[in-house]
């Protein structure tokens, strides 16, 4: 039977995840479903790599070292303290016959993984480079991907780097196409990344009917979305201020508030000015990772809303190849990302 | 203008809404919008009474003298410690013209607030028992409720002590009738309150087309909702064992999991077997609090599962009534109830 989440590759702890689990078995052949692949480079997690420099006294080589420990031991890279992993960009090396994409992937293509590091199987034959200040490390060796395990083809025509910053928060922009409809009020508190993605693909589905509304405590980040055309009106707000947020929105809307709320914010407490400044009936998609699953629906209780509040899942079928199309088809929205996130 | 949420009776916080506030003015008159309530009793929320009691020793005049004080100096019910509230009962005293329900309401009509009393001013006039074993407290006094606070009017053909515990979550079976269709699988997890109600309302909304499978780690929880043939199907499982929870609830519909996974679990780290048992393009509900943002937008991510992910509001439309009647037309169900949670 196909292991579609990698459970016989956890050493010792029967029945759980990859994820959570000490220590992988990253040794082949590979299994019935898995994917192989030729690793080139190391993406660590931001808060894993600051730790570990930290640790090294900013010394590459110590760091090297300490990268190839945690490996060595774990069959994973996945940091002891902060617990979190990054990605991987590599070539396929070899493809199972029950892999569910066997028959469209070819040996030999570039990919990049889009499950964390922390569920990886990965073995590493040498390290090449450490880069402290992108906090990526070059290597030789192999990884695995159970066949639950999502990766994207890197595209030929965008360059690598602006498509692996498109990729960290391909998700949203993808669930965001199945929301909005044509006619619609949109509020997308938060003009970072992700906000301007799911900007780019509001508007394209809202097709020409609807308003497009995009919040955040900076007037610069506003002023180059409003430059970029990704919104019709702005608002400066704080969105820890739930009830300054709603009046400007309601004063923007005369009073009939937004349909969606998108919350690409990237500070905590923003719960309320989210369900406050949608309207009844209408839906507030959270995929900032401060949200609070306790403040949202208790919130919204408090204030007798009738919203529709839904979990940002970062994965959506095709979420990649549609993040990487929005941008080839905005040539201003990705000179903007190769500029600010590249 | 109506103050919606009762931002004018904090007091010396521009901004904040009454339940961050430190201190609200339960002063009358009655303002705009507003309902007033003469109060009969504070149930008092179960972690705020365990800290009371000790703090007290078991004392209950001691108790009575703490709950003035809170009142007195907060103007609401709010507990220092643990910051939780709870709800009260009591009868329409007054309502104001533009109270959005003006014009149905009637002065002398029982009612329980359905929104926490750390939102709540309260005035206390003096305090007749402290009912240490039920955690409540009868008063002499009153409590406004903003013309956004909702509240139950208590049915008489059913005794207070069901419908008070009935309302307590009341929102989960009214947000369920919106999800459930017919033909649908549907799997609940959690056989506690919530987890009946629901699968009542499952079952009607169902009409009789679809299979319901209930499951928790207890066997005799399920056997009292098969008797009460609340369920179709049932499995006994850890739903923090997310892979064994998947795999008996594959066995159970031969692969093709639940359409609809309704999580009413009353401990952590039940999200991915939420999102493990539910079909790829199916629904899962949390209602639980002890849900994770982070373990359920992530876990999803990390397994490649699309499904949709919704945070369940503690508020619906006619959420009391739905539930009221539910129990009237189930007098097994009320039964149940009467005997389990009263």
């Amino acid at each position: 039977m196909v292991d579609w989440f990698g459970i016989s590759r956890v050493v010792g702890e029967p029945g759980v995840l990859p994820q959570r689990a000490q220590k992988l078995d990253a040794s082949l052949p590979l299994r019935e479903g898995e994917l192989l692949i030729d690793v080139e480079r190391l993406n660590i997690d931001a808060a894993s790599f600051k730790q570990l420099k930290a640790q090294c006294g900013g010394d590459a080589k110590a760091l090297a070292g300490a990268v190839e420990a945690i490996v060595a031991e774990r069959g994973k890279m996945q940091n002891l303290v902060t617990h979190s992993g990054g990605m991987l960009v590599g070539k396929i090396r070899e493809v199972n016959a029950k892999h569910p994409q066997f028959s469209t992937l070819q040996v030999g293509q570039r990919i990049a993984t889009l499950v964390s590091l922390t569920l990886t199987p990965l073995a590493i034959r040498r390290i090449n480079a450490v880069k402290l200040d992108i906090d990526r490390v070059d290597i030789e060796g192999h990884a695995i991907l159970f066949p639950s395990g999502i990766f994207a083809l890197l595209p030929d025509d965008l360059p690598e780097t602006l498509s692996l910053a498109a990729l960290d928060v391909a998700g949203a922009p993808a669930l965001v196409a199945r929301y909005v409809k044509p006619g619609m009020t949109v509020l997308m508190l938060g003009a970072g990344k992700s906000g301007a993605l799911c900007l780019a693909q509001a508007r394209a589905a809202m097709a020409g009917q609807g308003e497009l509304i995009a919040a955040d405590i900076s007037q610069s980040a506003l002023d180059s979305l409003k430059q970029l055309e990704l919104c019709d009106r702005s608002l400066v707000i704080d969105a820890t201020a739930a009830v300054a947020t709603m009046e400007k929105v309601a004063a923007l809307t005369n009073g009939r508030m937004a349909d969606l709320v998108i919350n690409c914010a990237s500070v905590a407490n923003t719960e309320m000015a989210s369900v406050l400044s949608c309207r009844d009936g209408g839906q507030v998609i959270f995929f900032s990772m401060a949200t609070s699953f306790t403040a949202a629906a208790l919130g919204a209780e408090g204030v007798g809303k009738d919203v529709t509040m839904v979990v940002g899942n970062g994965f959506v079928p095709g979420h990649a190849e549609l993040t990487f199309k929005l941008l080839k088809e905005n040539p201003r929205l990705k000179a903007f990302f190769a500029e600010r996130y590249c």
